[in-house]
């Protein structure tokens, strides 16, 4: 029951932060979405700051988990189950009508210059994010579908800024224009 | 001397919302950073909301003045003007120890799903940025640099989409890794 509690404010909270932002977001909020008193909040995070922090363990654990299952899918080649992970990522965010776009890059965006504790776990967070793509190239290559020589890193590099580039246009046009132009061209970078 | 005022009041306020956002950016500050009392500020502005969006409108003058003398330098390809024009906003960043990144984005990524003026405004300033970009890829097919085939127009939103995401990574790696790729990488997205 404990579990589920913690596990109730994270996924409540993460929606708000989502679409608010970490600084606009208050407790108070949270324990109201979650349903919970200020006492169990404060059981299960030691501050704000915590709960940030494990807030951004959660929300990259959704996504590298469901990356892994794109992995896995076999019966697509590796780029195709790239571009299945992406079109997921991109299938979530127009369910939220282009609001909100990545998680961890708001975040970036909003702490990246002004808390150094957010800074180092955002930019490990970036890293898990780019290596899960990299682990998509990768196969690609082993399977010849792309050239052996691209290096894996810088792609999954520039891969990864187009998309973060692509949600935040999403979230000014309020469509999936760029994010179509990214999932087309994405061939074209790797 | 009330232009220079309204001048400095964009100038120093600029500076602030760069670095904090729009939300943790008082006047009390601006007003400080400008040494002009209240009455000054809304003489010009007003409101906040009003600052903010001139504030767009001044950034966004800024780089398309920068861009127009980059688009000039008949010196250089189009291909190699336009990476000038990335690499003096990359120089930016670097003087300014890689904090900050593009005020357009961090206004997007602050606003874009809670404030529809804003919204419209940063929608419409990203729509100026991408076409200063598709005008150096214009050129750059009208010499036969690039091929004609090229949607000129989802190019440079592609190419926007990049360097957006690039200075994100920026911010939370604070080195230019990521921006670096995307100069060296630009020739295989255009």
């Amino acid at each position: 029951m404990k579990a589920d509690t913690k596990g109730r404010i994270l996924y409540e909270g993460a929606k708000i932060v989502h679409l608010m932002g970490y600084h606009k977001t208050g407790i108070q909020e949270i324990l109201r979405a979650a349903d919970i008193p200020k006492g169990s909040f404060y059981f299960y995070f030691k501050s704000k700051e915590d709960f940030g922090l494990q807030l951004i363990s959660y929300y990259i654990e959704k996504i590298l988990a469901r990356g892994e299952t794109f992995l896995e899918q076999k019966e697509f080649s590796p780029i195709q189950r790239l571009r299945n992970h992406f079109n997921w990522l991109i299938y979530q965010s127009e369910r939220q009508e282009f609001k909100g776009g990545c998680p961890i890059g708001n975040l970036s965006q909003e702490l990246g210059d002004i808390n150094e504790v957010f800074r180092e776990k955002l930019d490990e967070a970036f890293s898990k994010l780019k290596h899960l793509i990299s682990r998509f190239i990768k196969e690609a290559q082993a399977e010849g579908e792309i050239s052996a020589e691209l290096g894996v890193m810088e792609t999954a590099d520039l891969v990864f800024s187009c998309f973060q580039g692509a949600l935040i246009q999403m979230k000014v046009a309020k469509n999936a224009h760029s994010l179509d132009i990214f999932d087309r061209m994405l061939t074209r970078i790797i």
